[in-house]
């Protein structure tokens, strides 16, 4: 009836490269690669848990430091995890903003250090119970995670390069047959625009054509902070009656909380509250609207679950933010997102943007823009050992070590500075 | 490896009697009887979960009818278990305040009702893991949880009956001798005086008596808001250096914001932040400083550790609040309270004041003021089948219904009436 008590037996992480087309942003422009990282724990059961993260330079001798400090571990003690990255990270927790691109900073590294170990102890307690990570996060209350169509402007293949099979998004009509080719192949009911990139007006016209061509359709604009405040009140503007809700018009708090007073259509955000230090402050400016959890960022499934309760208890709405990821994140978000009662508004991801993966086919399918919560054990996803050493071969050869958007759209537009405020 | 899918089959509630003094509080005193409910989950696994809660007849009325609907749902399915609730109760959730003998109201009996399942289920899972709850709860911070010794101005004995053991508590040296029986049967080094009962005055010299004999112990006075906000700044000030924290000195989250506006004295609550809709007004208006945490009213231990993450994130310190309960309900709090890191305060039990027991002893002993964690599976304690047996026959003779110690007062003291802001 009862089942033994597994430990850590041995840690390895796995840096991994998959392909990435030029998706462009605030900050720049994705580089050929995206840079990911597979934690595999190991128990002196035999099972393994899996866990996914960033992979920079920075973060990644993090998660090596505390893969060695981890063996002898007990995987139902959460707490204990977290004070062994406490102690191993010791007082250099910083710059942990290096896994973002320049985007986002934390002050912390702690939570996105613990996030994909959490992740793996959770699949090993799911995989020793038999039962999904849903059942440990209280039972999922949708059977499928409605996700979003993630659009972004883009170049048409890497410099040097072949097109991609998206080709250019530039022109509104460009990004209307980008949204069209997501919606068709996964059927998503909710279209986010990354913005940012071009003039407000630009940006504007795009998501006009956008619920032209897709009445009924949830829309949201996120230029990831690259209007003044007062910029953005005229977006907002315009954009009242059209948006479900403007994501990170204006950079920071107090941006935010001046808008957030001349407008009602709902402010997000995955930049001005991105660790549970910006709820207080945030609350009580009454700075946005929506917050976008993300269980890398915010350490783990059980901490982005508290997230989540922070959120209906102060009456701020609910969403997931995505950065690239494979199929461990994916099955991960999918699990936490089901269980998660008020997370009402579909998730974010890039997933179609993808053309590799690490996990075995046939678990995480969309369908009618969703995906079904993995039922098997644990995470419900498992390694192909081959794709794996396949993409940690590529991050060998590739030679990126970090993310650099900046760096890398300058070696195409050497003048360029990122667009944080710019209009 | 893997464990069955346990369902619920049956579920019993037994609504159970035990003699309590009579411990004078704001509004009256305590019956001669404490009625407590105790749920059995039944699995088709052949286990048993227990839960322990209120037993007023219109909480029983409840819990009976969420006992009905509950065989076939997923032990591990805790946002069904509150779907469950929901649904049975309907629109009747109000009049939940019944529970509290008048000293507290809550808009809803949701959380109050789904509690004791709660923590049943999560005793299912433990016991089919072959893990404490604890570790359901990401592991236990510490390995004994402090419990404060819980004073209370009394009577001699109820009318008509002996003396107690503990003999009428009035007069300053009366208190002290209660917290020297106290502090040398079970070791406490924090010490509460509930308050609300006497003129100020009369408690404030109360708390100097036992400050004066007991250096060195924390302190803290709850008089449940018998005082106006200008009589609590006045014993704010004289308790300012004497007390670690002044439990809800005056009714409502306006007064203890204004209170606090006047001291440095931290103040606690377990009256005005009472469920999560509280949360927010409260901290807008920096009503408190300490909010008090109880499972059986903030919807279990989940929600419990929810409101805990919740006071980390707002900088609001955690301690716990206790009704007059058994020993299920002390295996369930000592389990939250030692996955908790930021319940640092000793935690409030009625324990020593009661004389009958449900579960069979060994597991839940008192040694230097605290409570280890039980480590057997689920939340540790077995039930003494002919214990529960008797106390429920003591509940079907003692007639008492439901907690009403205004009413009870009245039957000594005609012209009694709740003290609430009196002074
Ligand atoms: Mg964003
Ligand atoms: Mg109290």
């Amino acid at each position: 009836m009862t089942v033994a008590a597994g430990r850590v037996s041995r840690v390895t992480v796995t840096p991994v490269a998959f392909r990435d087309p030029p998706l462009l942003n605030v900050v720049g422009v994705h580089q050929p690669y995206v840079l990911r990282a597979i934690v595999q724990v190991h128990t002196d059961e035999g099972l393994v848990g899996l866990g996914e993260t960033y992979a920079d330079r920075a973060h990644l001798g993090r998660l090596e430091a505390v893969a060695a400090a981890l063996p002898g571990a007990d995987v139902f003690d959460l707490n204990a995890l977290r004070r062994v990255v406490v102690e191993t990270l010791g007082a250099s927790t910083g710059g942990a903003g290096a896994s973002f691109g320049g985007m986002l900073e934390v002050s912390s590294a702690v939570d996105t250090v613990v996030a994909p170990f959490e992740v793996a102890l959770l699949d090993l307690q799911g995989r020793a119970l038999g039962r999904p990570v849903s059942d440990l996060l209280g039972g999922a209350v949708r059977g499928r995670v409605p996700y979003s169509a993630y659009l972004f402007y883009k170049w048409a293949g890497h410099p040097g390069h072949d097109d991609d099979t998206w080709g250019e998004g530039r022109t509104p009509e460009q990004m209307v047959a980008q949204a069209r080719r997501m919606v068709s192949e996964y059927g998503f009911t909710a279209i986010k625009l990354k913005g940012g990139v071009h003039p407000p007006e630009h940006e504007i016209e795009t998501v006009e054509a956008l619920a032209a061509a897709f009445p009924g359709h949830a829309l949201r604009l996120d230029p990831n902070g690259a209007w003044t405040v007062e910029t953005a009140i005229g977006v907002a503007d315009r954009l009242a009656g059209v948006l479900e809700y403007l994501e990170d018009p204006t950079p920071g708090i107090d941006g935010m909380a001046a808008l957030s007073r001349h407008t009602g259509l709902p402010l997000a955000t995955n930049m001005c509250v991105i660790a549970f230090e910006h709820l207080k402050p945030a609350v009580a400016a009454d700075a946005v609207q929506v917050v976008l959890s993300d269980h890398h960022l915010w350490g783990g499934l059980r901490r982005s679950a508290l997230l989540g309760g922070i959120c209906e208890t102060f009456g701020l709405g609910l969403s997931m933010h995505s950065n690239s990821h494979l199929g461990v994140s994916l099955a991960a978000m999918t699990h936490l997102a089901a269980t998660t009662p008020n997370l009402t508004y579909a998730c974010d991801t890039h997933y179609p943007w993808k053309t590799e993966e690490v996990v075995k086919p046939g678990v995480l399918e969309f369908r009618e823009g969703g995906v079904a919560v993995p039922t098997g054990p644990g995470l419900g996803v498992e390694l192909d050992e081959d794709a794996l050493a396949a993409l940690h071969e590529q991050y060998v050869r590739c030679g990126q070590r970090g993310r650099e958007d900046t760096a890398y759209m300058r070696t195409v537009v050497p003048a360029f500075t990122p667009n944080t405020a710019r209009w």
